[in-house]
């Protein structure tokens, strides 16, 4: 399997077409239905107690399957989330980048389904781990 | 049942406590396990084509499934969120609020767990269903 | 909106193609988008402690949004389950049948969402919630 | 971390307290957090189209999370399923038995959350993946 669009191509498409979100997520690696993704965590993400809000790990897993899905298929098709299923097992470090893994399980015609690993960026344990489908539209 | 809160404590605990995001939700309905939320759509929560993102939406379920419980149980316990399951059924109209509909199903001493249907105000269909399950730690 | 398939036609297509699971599902209602299905409870549902297991929930569910869905599209697609979420919150009695309220709150061109709540017939409280995608082949 | 319940230990309690199901499955390895389960496939699993039923590998992904728990916290408490969320992604092969990796995420005091990858045996491509909440009672 080859990649439809690198790092540069992924980044550049981020700037251009979510400008209201791209300060918020840095792409590090691209493979092959794999990327990594930080989110720098700013006081905008934070909750009482000093904990990173659930809807900006949902935002993260979230873009980052989505990258991994362009990575692989181009900027051409807009493929939209179906479903989301998102496990929140530990507090994040109010002081720590959080950092995604994710990958593609499978990439289908019609679905892409893709699972994420959350992290504080240095921490053991996981924060929160999801489970993505996207449905792409006919090219 | 009686409610633990009411509708003005609510929305008092949500301005102290959550400053962050008490502007993006207004709570328009209290009764016992069950809450409507509005969300006024802003520039802040649009994505490309003119749909709301879906980490609004979903922070929108949580919200309300949160004021659930609070006005149940009142504001001691510091529930979060252990698991979203979401469904992106329709596209979100850009320049309409979102409304959500959310109830409690189970209130038990330790997990809770409600279900949450988001419309476009005054169209037909949900445009996402959730389901989450909060933990409520002792007291 | 109207039936492709009603109630009888629906129990001869169980009878017929599902003939391991038929006899462990009674078709109740059909109206359009909605079915109740029951589910007599047997020894080989139950589990230690008295309760019905997990998986014969699941199957419930399962097949009470599959038949919501034949109901309107009719025999000739075979649509598959891509997702389901599952809440398991109260424990079913073991001397009751399960009964499934199932609706389709989407049914597009490639993909339908329905949800289902299941009871132990009589009781008050939903012994568990789910929310399933079905994908649906093209004709 | 060390095992509560070893290899033996565990197939032991299945086929005493889950006589009903204790054949299906076959516990292959026991590490900390992490097992994998075989269910040999019979035609009790089969669904029209020579593929294996959704709620068999349910019950596949909801059992080995058991017994992952189960070995790390020992046979006394009695966990109980509150959320599953499963992708079903491609067609599990007739003739193959299941194959189930799974590994706890979490394991906390009140709540464990597994994730599991079934396989066909001996093909490429997961052919489902599951999410799994526990709630473990106090002792």
């Amino acid at each position: 399997m080859n990649l439809a669009m690198d790092k540069a191509a992924l980044e550049a498409f981020l700037a251009r077409d979510f400008p209201q979100v791209g300060d918020d997520f840095v792409l590090e690696e691209v493979t092959p239905m794999v990327v990594r993704v930080r989110m720098p965590v700013a006081e905008r993400h934070l909750r009482p107690g000093g904990t990173v809000s659930g809807p900006s790990m949902f935002a993260l897993a979230d873009v980052s399957i989505y990258l991994a899905i362009l990575a692989m298929i181009g900027p051409k098709a807009l493929a939209v989330t179906t479903n989301c299923s998102i496990d929140f097992m530990r507090k994040p470090a109010a002081d720590r980048d959080l950092i995604c893994d994710a990958r593609l399980l499978k990439l289908g015609r019609v679905l892409a389904v893709g699972d994420a690993m959350i992290f504080s960026d240095g921490l053991e344990g996981a924060v929160a781990r999801a489970g993505l489908t996207y449905s792409i539209p006919p090219t």
